[in-house]
């Protein structure tokens, strides 16, 4: 099978692969050309990245050039940017981008300028943070709201989880956050242990307002508040699609807050998906901050030629490691903690946006699409995963520093250095170290290197700087579709799963119904499980 | 390049991975075979085993029976438990299982029974945990600990981690655990900004008591105490070896707890290392409960025949996957909340023992060892990337199901179900969706199936189910780690980055002292890093 991918310039990446796989062109040698540094880094986008250490020359980078050329990887982005369909089997834009554009450009869907819509919906949002941050709009007891909790699942809350905990330094508005997104009963029960109900906001992020797991989880909080003595009407804000079952007028709820069918979940934090929770949390201005660092990032993956193009440059690569140079996954090592849940949200975004096998013309791919993503923070990583990223499998690795932390406070020394440049001598140390390799007579001990790793430096931990980063990652992931063809906006491996559970479900009501229903339906494994649950042993 | 693996049943299993292979292989049509689930699963220390959804059938089954015998990995097993040096590159044992083991016989090392020493320090643990418990010993102030935080990183930690998540909701000691591995500043700034002094308990955990993190951190948390008027002596606990620089009487501390050199970092939860910080939180009885459980499963696997024992079949599974199937990365879904930290836990267990690619006879391994592991608890996972694991890179998967919640307050229905019962019906559904895939005309819906799976039923998670989980996870991975004939205990993929460090550390260290350092000795690109970092700014 053979499709668009066996381009003339894919075979000539094909070659070149075999000419990188050569012993000569180890890394501990190409790291040693001159200039290796400014041949090989881009600073764009208030962002510097360092792909001096991945396992490629001069005429790699070229060819890979002229693949985005060939492939059109610009024009698919403004495209992109500018309303077109390019979610093809679901027939939407993908406009992340406009829910953090503050040009006062049109930009047009169907013949209409999405923006108005956008900026009334963030007016919306910084009004109504506003009146909670003040005390104007209280619980239905009469006293402020001091927690938070998300109701979402997947691209309802992984986003917002993110930035929540890279930016909770400054969370300064006396207000906790929890995510609820596991129907697992655990997880509303650890929440409900640890909040007040009479000081609590429920947030409902679900674009149709039925999705499985959400919808078990709010009738649950309905029942809690009821418990309790509280009115929901007071206590629960909706963020979801215009006219679904959460925006209903015969259901009051405390405020509705719209999102649209041109931003999917994976790519939404920046919209009122992010913009409730995190205004709530942090600040308008800070969430506004935070859309400001992604427009930037946008404007540059929309306007930079692509030799200067970081995320351009960095799906290029993506593509390289894993489709020439045989990399079947990747890790994200952020030295910083406060970064601890970019790998879950980027896996997500990825592996969700690339994890295809047909192009967006309906034909099965020849080659293999998106990798696996995995990561933890660095130095952590370095004591738990990183023995096999040194002498066993070898995976990729974007590694992740700031320049400025957070807190400042705190400077003792230990061997003569803080903790922070501790971090970083760390940060500086192990990309050279999976470069080299290091030769021992003892195998044990003998380091093969030639292992490829970027490097992403961020200034600080700011709300620019984080947006600056998600932007950076969804730009990345589209550009790997557009090289392959694919549709990264549709999701459609996920409903067999959900067709199989809702069958399943039946059996499981018809049960509950009447306990005489045996599970006779059921194939014998399926059979096995629901007996073993409802016997309640194993 | 052709060592020991390349034997005749290594060859067979070649051949037949070449059977399974064959379309009419495929799993929808190997599930269907009768009392498929009847053979293809097992119970077996506590829990249960289903590998019906796995690529394989008797013939397999066999072949890999033969090669367990071959490698003689019960063998291997049991020297393991019985004190024999088998972590060969550094001449010591490996007795992680001696940390659980409550019955009466001795286990000798060099000849001397280790068990009274391990006895003993339970027992220490014991009346330590009962007098903080009962406020006997209280901080420097007179205040009740209400807080512990563990200093420590990688095996000082994950594993500890894991248990206080998965047994949170028994935590009845009015005491919060805190973990502060990374050394960067931003993981001790925000513990800071969450605890009282007078109230913190600091358990500083490393062998050496020279881990270049915790050595940091713990620097940092002593001048944190000082700047607050508390006596460290009165705050501070070690777990150390015995006369490393932790167990020094001229640096007082409130009490010190020995581990051996016999149990290496990794598998050490179930030692002092998981014993102090998790008796403090949860109470020792329950520590002890885990303990307990984690030995049911070391018998289990020690004294089970070969096609009855869990660890071994489910590493026979892993060796099938990896290296006949080809799969280079494996998931771990818990559909449990409570479990959040396993994947995590079991990423270092498992990556750091079998990330290698020399035997314990120092030749090169002819076959790629250990693969990657990740995962996330479901449903949240099929939110996030699931969608690969349907229609993109197939990746083998653990789910996890466990019958009875820990809450059971929580009884409200959506669709006729309760919240719990949903989470089932998931879990449920998609290793068979996984299995089975659909076919559909519109190739954007088809669904390849043929993706293995295993699932692993608890009772419930009491401390006894996670102590056999745990137990369940070492014992696969060294039973993976004794068919390759590599060292699973030894991690000297480590040295190389922290040897880095400690030069460029140095040349941190000389520009603390003298602003007019220059970085000249080193590296073009870690000479940039060094500027960078000092100039502050990008």
């Amino acid at each position: 099978m053979c499709n668009h991918l066996c381009s003339d310039k894919w075979n000539q990446l094909k070659e070149q692969a075999e000419v990188i796989n050569q012993p000569e062109n180890h890394l501990k040698n190409l790291i040693k050309e001159n200039a290796r540094l400014e041949k090989f880094s881009l600073k764009g986008g208030g962002i510097f990245y360092d792909f001096s250490r991945q396992r490629l020359d001069e005429n790699t980078l070229k060819l890979l050039l002229e693949l985005a050329e060939e492939r059109k990887l610009k024009a698919h982005f403004q495209a992109m940017m500018s309303g077109e369909k390019i979610n093809t089997t679901e027939k939407r834009a993908a406009l992340h981008t406009a829910s953090r554009d503050f040009s006062n450009n049109a930009v047009l869907l169907d013949g209409k300028d999405v923006m108005p819509e956008i900026r009334k919906v963030r007016d919306e949002i910084k009004a109504f943070a506003e009146k909670i941050h003040s005390g104007r709009i209280t619980g239905s007891t009469g006293k402020a709201f001091k927690h938070i909790v998300v109701i979402g699942i997947g691209g309802s809350y992984l986003g917002t989880e993110f930035v929540s905990e890279a930016l909770g330094a400054f969370a300064d508005k006396q207000i906790r956050i929890h995510y609820l997104a596991n129907v697992d009963i655990h997880n509303f029960g650890k929440i409900a242990a640890s909040i007040e109900p009479e000081t609590t906001l429920w947030i409902v992020v679900s674009k149709s307002y039925t999705t499985a797991e959400t919808s078990a989880n709010t009738e649950q909080a309905y029942a809690f508040m009821k418990s309790k003595g509280i009115d929901p009407a007071k206590h629960v804000v909706t963020v979801t699609a215009k006219d679904s079952p959460g925006d209903d007028p015969s259901n009051p709820v405390l405020a509705s807050f719209y999102m649209f069918d041109f931003i999917g979940g994976r790519y939404s934090v920046t919209s009122a998906v992010g913009g409730v929770p995190l205004s709530l949390y942090l600040g308008y201005e800070r969430f506004e901050r935070f859309l400001k660092g992604a427009e930037e990032m946008d404007i540059h993956a929309k306007t930079a030629p692509p030799e200067k193009n970081l995320p351009l440059i960095a799906a290029l690569i993506g593509i390289w490691n894993n489709n020439f140079l045989g990399y079947p996954a990747q890790a994200i090592i952020p030295y910083a903690d406060p970064l601890r849940k970019l790998a879950p949200h980027v896996q997500q975004l990825y592996m969700e946006s690339n994890g295809k096998s047909v192009t967006k013309h309906g034909e099965f791919l020849a080659e293999q699409s998106g990798v696996m993503i995995f990561g933890e923070p660095g130095t952590n990583a370095q004591h738990s995963f990183f023995q096999m990223a040194h002498q066993g499998r070898p995976f990729p690795i974007d590694f992740i520093g700031v320049i400025n932390p957070q807190y400042t406070q705190y400077q003792t020394t230990s061997k003569g250095v803080s903790n922070y440049q501790e971090l970083w001598a760390n940060l500086i140390a192990q990309p050279m170290a999976l470069a080299m390799g290091k030769d021992d007579a003892d195998k044990s001990k003998f380091f093969s290197g030639n292992r490829p790793s970027s490097t992403i430096l961020l200034n600080d931990l700011s709300p620019e700087n984080v947006g600056r980063l998600l932007a950076f990652y969804e730009a990345k992931t589209v550009f790997e579709a557009f090289v392959w063809g694919i549709n990264p906006f549709d999701q459609f491996g996920v409903e067999l799963g959900k067709k199989l559970a809702s069958g399943i479900r039946k059996e499981m009501a018809a049960k509950n119904q009447n306990k005489d229903h045996c599970f006779d339906q059921s194939d014998a494994i399926m059979k096995f499980y629901l007996e073993t649950l409802f016997s309640g042993k194993l």
